[in-house]
């Protein structure tokens, strides 16, 4: 097992790099349950596509990005619900370019205030992440399917 | 990414501490889903603060963990059910006065013996780890809120 | 915290091997839940034995894995259903023999097609890990629980 960074040309799998995804998730996936819209977007490219089955087409851009954050906060009051967005099964796998790809599962638990916790939705979350020139990992695209749909 | 250790005067986010933040929590959960209640307790500080949604109010110091873990173990066999205590989605931060803040998901699965399995609660979990003289990871304060709760 | 891998001889646990460990287990899932019933079996040992609740008995070695993979795939398909195996929660422990435990929490999620996700399984994966000649971790030997079950 290698400790070479996924940055590097040619770049391999280490576990270095399956830690700092976690964290990269873990971090991502809190902005958006805590509606901080504008920082979860910046964990994006700025020219990222974003392709989920809530929304009619692909979202491409920050500017998409928040709003749509700001519908789904939005959609949740006026429910009187909280969703948390739980990724796991991180298959991590640099490419030659210098990206790396990202298969994982992503659950997203639904609760309502002053009433039950359910599942809600069954995903999987297929991401291509790109290091940025501040050296930060970002999506720069990302495409989500659900289990419940054919 | 650096691989210095959390416990160093001004630490930095590290694979390395990632890691062992996972490795810690999986042996913890399972304490306490096992009913080892001592063992479980020995995983915070002496004077750890427990601050969760089911204790009407903060538990201080291992004699109270260990009650309320035996507390729970008790209530789950008269209820004829199992729980597992799924952690995820771990934010990791080391902070310049060398303890670590964690901030994650927790589901709790319920299953009745001879029935079926739910999801029983949504937590978010703010922990403060902390490096003990014996070098392992401990929670000093554990503060839980249910998505459920108003 | 040492970074010596799990293959030498008394082993200790390290932060790469967790890693190593998760990214492991993200692969054989996928495999599983994508009816990759072949590069599924590879994952395990050549006289690995697969003792899980839904099969009658015990399977040793990989023709019995593949079938069984098939068998599974051919049942989702006729209940119009899609299964995600989620792993999380892995206590890793290297032995002094050279394999590495991991017990760790399996939760196995199920969604109709045109219809509603839910927890289908609640359990506890207890695996022997070996690094094969060819330098991968494979399971040799697979324990399954149900939490639902006495």
């Amino acid at each position: 097992m290698t400790t070479e960074t996924a940055s590097a040309p040619g770049a391999v799998w280490s576990a270095a790099l399956h830690a700092e995804v976690q964290q990269f998730y873990a971090y991502q996936m809190q902005r958006l349950d805590l509606g901080e819209a504008e920082a979860w977007a910046l964990t994006f490219t700025e020219d990222a596509v974003f392709d989920v089955p809530t929304l009619p087409e692909p979202v491409r851009g920050r500017a998409g990005l928040v709003a749509s954050a700001y519908g789904a906060r939005a959609a949740l009051a006026a429910a009187g619900e909280r969703h948390r967005h739980f990724l796991g099964m991180l298959d991590v796998r640099p490419r030659p370019d210098g990206t790396v790809g990202v298969r994982s599962y992503a659950i997203v638990y639904a609760s309502e205030i002053g009433g039950a916790s359910r599942v809600h939705r069954v995903c999987v979350c297929e991401d291509v992440l790109v290091r940025d020139a501040d050296g930060m990992l970002r999506v720069s695209a990302r495409r989500v399917t659900r289990d419940d749909l054919p």
